[in-house]
């Protein structure tokens, strides 16, 4: 666990970039989009099976894990790759944001934040301080600072002291986190969507100095125009030879247009929440397998793809398992969508490096704008 | 599918037998324990997971797959094999028992049972005649009679009159399902826990002539000593050189005792469904996941099981995933019980080909009378 985390990039295409992140538990090939493992385990699949789909690194949330089974618990238990059996890269979250949209009671002050659990009542503390030991505990190979992300709609001053709080919180994220070789913490831009602050913010960050930056505080019910608008300049306050992730992103087509803006990581609970929910996501646009039109059509999802969903199975056995209830839906859909998000990274990175991401982009939505296929 | 179906017997102890019921699907090794894919899925499995734990047949329900997605749909998809992407043999029940236990207003008469449909209160009709259509359009490759399976406790009187009726509906079953080459019929003895009864409907059956013979009408909540008092004589007045199938069994104790007394295969949901509820089958009995002295530890459910639940977690991670309602807690748990059931399987089936099944059973108690491991 020695090796350095790095960031080596290896070309860009307009503002674009693809490179590698290596790490001592495997590189990190980019642009990435991370699966979500929220309580230790990628929802309606095995770990094994989110591998063979192409992701080199998961997503694990600190305040579900906190609450339940707890940070102590999983130490003891030898960490959270062991205990979730997944080798490979871990980012964790800081637990910030999600305490503020799941937490009851929850308290606000210069030291953090104190709350109950949503799960059975308890009263905790997470602060810069706090979240730094717990990511600790969990053995997270990429650590997120503990920061405050406002609720939208906020006024331009309300954004101006949050995110000033959030960078003084970076500070005691960096102090406390200390220095641990083969791990990596990244600091977080807030801002919201007015360019001074957020040049404000990557400048705070910047003179801290972290292994990576994201771009907090988008994805947050702000729309996409508004996203992309901040993606037109913010990615390029950061520094270039170091890892830039937006959290939380998202559909594919905003997937795509972060990348075209510079954006080298991505996580979203979408592919996953929406396996389980019977919605497939193909490269042509979103498919609703309950739709009564999927009731006899011995086609697959996408003929063209290789995931266990669409080489073995029908669109009309998929939409009888999901009308049945079957766990095997969204086993079958989530393994699908997972791998669809991959393949779309894949050919991003390919396009990327070969310099015709233009092209890329112009097909992927033309595919999309054709609609699913016609039905029979 | 030309190929005949039949059976060879390779070695017997006691009453016990191992052998091979050969198909052009495949072969299926005896004694056999076959997973139950009521809806055209064994419940958390992917078909070629349930592979891997060495089953070489799965059960279909007729009640259920007539309902939702129906047969008729299943037959131009292609069939059941297909639609449920597994290649290797099927046996489907003739829905007789389901009908009686699930359905609405049912009504038997001497032509069979008209019922409403539990899902969405159609009126379907269940015959010898319809349920032979109804598994020959799903495929099946061994094909159940319809018969009548009398609720308990019942008088001999209508215990006699209900095997009785079960006796036409096999004659009606056989006309029905006229000369398949490749498919097999059984025939279902019924007669309850009278020794005479047992004998007639046997009789009647080998008078039809089957391709193999299941022992109805136990594991219906009679106990495990009357069930075994049973099977101490009926598979006796069967023909040796067809397979015996005891239906809707059971605990690994039940499959012990019915192996030893002649059964060849035999079916359960347990497996599956124990694995969604929280609960394992282990060589030392049965184990309870969520209870809280698993939480912290690290050991697997059982050391020397090598199934993906054994190998890639702890004890304390599969009770979190239970506590916190997450799906892969069904899908390892189920994967384990159905590794262990076949495990039990292939050893039961060792030992009655190296004469030492006496020996099998004593180490199989002696093992489950220590109880599970000790807490840490």
């Amino acid at each position: 666990m020695s090796e350095r985390f790095h960031f080596t990039l290896h070309a860009t295409d307009g503002r674009a970039r693809t490179g590698t992140i290596h790490t001592p538990r495997g590189d990190i090939r980019t642009p990435a989009f991370m699966p979500v493992g929220t309580a230790a385990t990628v929802k309606a699949m095995l770990p094994e099976s989110v591998r063979t789909t192409g992701a080199d690194i998961l997503l694990g949330n600190t305040y579900h894990l906190m609450l339940r089974p707890g940070a102590e618990r999983i130490a003891r238990l030898g960490g959270l790759h062991r205990f979730m059996n997944w080798d490979r890269p871990i980012l964790t979250d800081s637990g910030g944001f999600q305490v503020m949209s799941l937490a009851a009671l929850r308290k606000l002050t210069e030291d953090g934040v104190t709350f109950s659990s949503h799960i059975d009542g308890s009263r905790h503390l997470l602060s810069p301080e706090t979240s730094m030991e717990i990511q600790r505990l969990l053995g997270s190979d990429i650590v997120m600072c503990f920061d405050e992300c406002p609720a939208l709609p906020a006024t331009e001053e309300a954004v101006a002291q949050s995110m000033r709080l959030s960078m003084r919180w970076a500070q005691r994220s960096r102090d406390a986190f200390g220095d641990r070789p083969g791990h990596a913490l990244f600091g977080i831009m807030q801002g919201g969507v007015t360019p001074e602050l957020r040049e404000e913010s990557a400048e705070a960050l910047k003179a801290i100095g972290f292994d990576g930056y994201a771009i907090g505080g988008l994805a947050v019910g702000e729309g996409q125009a508004a996203m992309f608008g901040v993606l037109d300049y913010a990615p390029g306050f950061l520094p270039v030879d170091k890892p830039r992730y937006l959290m939380g992103v998202g559909k594919p087509d905003d997937i795509v247009g972060a990348v075209q803006r510079g954006v080298d990581m991505m996580d979203c609970v979408l592919p996953s929440r929406s396996g389980r929910t019977g919605q497939a996501w193909t490269r042509r646009g979103p498919v609703a397998i309950k739709n009564a039109r999927h009731a006899d059509d011995p086609r697959p999802l996408d003929a063209d793809c290789t995931c266990p969903a669409c080489t073995g199975y029908s669109r009309a056995y998929l939409h009888h398992v999901f009308r049945a209830g079957e766990m095997i839906s969204g086993m079958l859909l989530t393994w699908h969508n997972l791998h669809y998000f991959q393949e779309l990274m894949a050919g991003l990175r390919a396009a990327i490096a070969q310099g015709r991401l233009d092209d890329f982009v112009a097909d992927f939505h033309a595919l999309r704008a054709q609609g699913d296929i016609e039905p029979l």
